[in-house]
């Protein structure tokens, strides 16, 4: 028997092939340093938790409304009122079992067979393979480290085509850590398409603050989530807003392939938004000092940083001192080192020649991994 | 803007426009007796839930592996071995949020467009859905009640082409709560296509025990999970057993679009496959007698049951003296009755001129819904 074409064009997450490498390294006794994560290695807030054990507690552990619980949805209008200034209501929101599940519904109401979509690269390595799943076409915009890895608006205007179906920017991006200029994010949601905004870092900026989409435009998709702004990965909880003609849609896809959302992780989910902001600005100033650290560890040791990442968990740098071949270089650096990272390749072509550092792990570990790096250059005589 | 081809040819819920139309009339006062739910009223058992606020408080709310927690693997391994007495190994399985998203993984691997897929009618309303979203067909083979809503093996073989891909079979059956014969399911499992069984009921059959695909045969997909059996719908943990050739295509497409399960509702889960037992079987006989008091008193007020249902917790019974027209019949009942039932119509063509009535509600609610029932019936001078 043979899997089906769509499943067979999907390519995997290369940052799990290094991740499984990692582990059997470490059933084995080594002891590895784990830059490759892409989640928060604070436990979920306390405040948060608590709420989710009321609502097993409480019985809540029955399907929900399909577009998510009442309660919630209008807790996400009041995050955006108070966040952003904008004013959207409940019949908007659509909540889902996670970001990835959301971003499949805004696909899933969006795309048809020969309809294309334009992203920038490097991009989230699963970008892509959503729209391919669905028989669509990606069509990249290269966003470079010396324009600090901005999404121009003119590059994006030159690849619009009759089926272009939707922009989709990230700021705070993965992997680059940049924040898109809101003069940029305004000119890209007048050029025509839908503009889908995943804004599932923010909260997780340190310089200047993300803006969301709406703020700019309402022909647009929100994704965005708890995971990584309160550390909630494994609740599997996140949202979409949309124009309202694509909430039926959505709402289909959803009753069908998920019923609803989690009961326990929405309960948390309410909670988070109306009580989590301590906890969210305390680990925010906490990654930010492990994102200084980072960057100045990795300078002392011949990285060159163009730009300096202002959002997400992620340093983004260039590693072609070492190998232009990122994936190869990142084994290597996994076996003689003992430091996992990401490659570059597995955020797109654009990405080659780059490894992504979290630093979403404690300083002590970030001191530890890069002196381990430093160890490997001297010892390979990499030029800096 | 207009929304996609493929999200506009799924079906909503109809079960999902008497749901909302009762919440509207709750909201004005009416009292409304729920025949319409498809999910148990019990509590998610006491060991189970306490399993999942331990998974809080010790923080494993992080992402797990994507084919779902080894340990969670392990112990599904056991209960087949202990149920079914057949031997399988966790790299063949695959958690996901809730067997809704499981089923989606499976047509996804398996169905390119183009592709067909066998399935009986009366049918679970979203099956057809899943096929025609990714731009495959379904073939329907009639069950009818005269055979005991039976799946009959000779139906099938007549509807098999070079493009079919696989049998979906179901049992215990919503909506019919037919419990399939032994040698239909291995007559079946030896068509030739491969069979995608869901045994999301299994553990809820009263007269004899509901026999896994995997007693028959290899060449199967086994759908199954915890909602139903221990009472767990709002935790969205289900699984797949998939033969292993299509267990990468499968994690794949959870790793993009789903990342992993939700941990809490898998750390449930481990203590509900351990130590649910007891809490099941009580649930189970509770059913039991609520399934023949159901019978009974639909029987009493006209209603002519020639199959009883075996397993789940539906009786899907004949409304022709009444109407043909399950859909408006419905809701005529729910206006002037005060009761909620799902329209034949919502699991297919052949399921018009039927209504399906859940059990999963208290005896107090069987017998007040089946006297309102009783009294629209005489006030309208249905002939019995």
């Amino acid at each position: 028997m043979k899997a089906s074409k769509r499943s067979s064009v999907i390519g995997s997450f290369k940052v799990m092939d290094i991740l499984e490498k990692a582990r059997g390294l470490e059933a084995k006794g080594r002891s590895i340093i784990h830059f490759e994560v892409g989640e928060p290695d604070f436990k979920t807030p306390r405040v948060i938790s608590q709420a989710g054990i009321e609502a097993i507690r409480s019985g809540y552990t029955k399907y929900t409304h399909s577009l998510g619980m009442p309660e919630l949805r209008v807790e996400i209008c009041r995050h955006y009122r108070r966040e952003y200034g904008v004013k959207i209501t409940p019949d908007q929101i659509i909540v889902a079992n996670g970001s990835s599940a959301g971003l499949f519904l805004i696909f899933a109401a969006l795309l048809d067979p020969g309809d294309s979509v334009i992203m920038g690269t490097p991009h989230y390595s699963c970008y892509p393979n959503y729209v391919k799943f669905l028989g669509a076409r990606t069509s990249f915009v290269k966003q470079s480290e010396k324009e600090g890895f901005q999404l121009l608006p003119d590059n994006v205007r030159k690849k619009i085509r009759p089926r272009t179906k939707a922009i989709l920017i990230n700021s705070p991006s993965n992997p680059t850590g940049s924040v898109m200029k809101p003069e940029f994010i305004k000119e890209i949601s007048g050029l025509g398409p839908v503009v889908i905004s995943d804004e599932i870092y923010h909260g997780l900026s340190y310089k200047r603050k993300a803006r969301s989409i709406l703020e700019f435009s309402r022909k647009a998709f929100v994704l965005s989530g708890f995971s990584k702004r309160y550390a909630m990965t494994g609740w599997r909880i996140g949202w979409v807003i949309a124009p309202k003609e694509f909430v039926r849609p959505m709402q289909k896809v959803q009753q069908n392939f998920q019923i609803s959302p989690n009961s326990i992780a929405q309960m948390a989910g309410i909670t988070a938004l109306k009580s989590g902001k301590a906890e969210l600005n305390a680990m925010k100033r906490e990654f930010n000092n492990r994102r200084k650290l980072m960057i100045e560890l990795l300078r002392e040791i011949g990285f060159e940083i163009l730009f300096e990442p202002e959002g997400a968990f992620y340093v983004f740098a260039s590693c072609r001192f070492m190998s232009g071949d990122s994936y190869s270089l990142a084994f290597r650096i996994l076996e003689e080192a003992g430091v996992a990272v990401t490659p570059g390749i597995d955020f797109g072509k654009a990405g080659e020649g780059y490894l992504r550092f979290s630093y979403a792990t404690a300083p002590k570990n970030i001191r530890e991994g890069v002196r381990r790096l430093d160890e490997f250059i001297r010892k390979n005589d990499f030029k800096k």
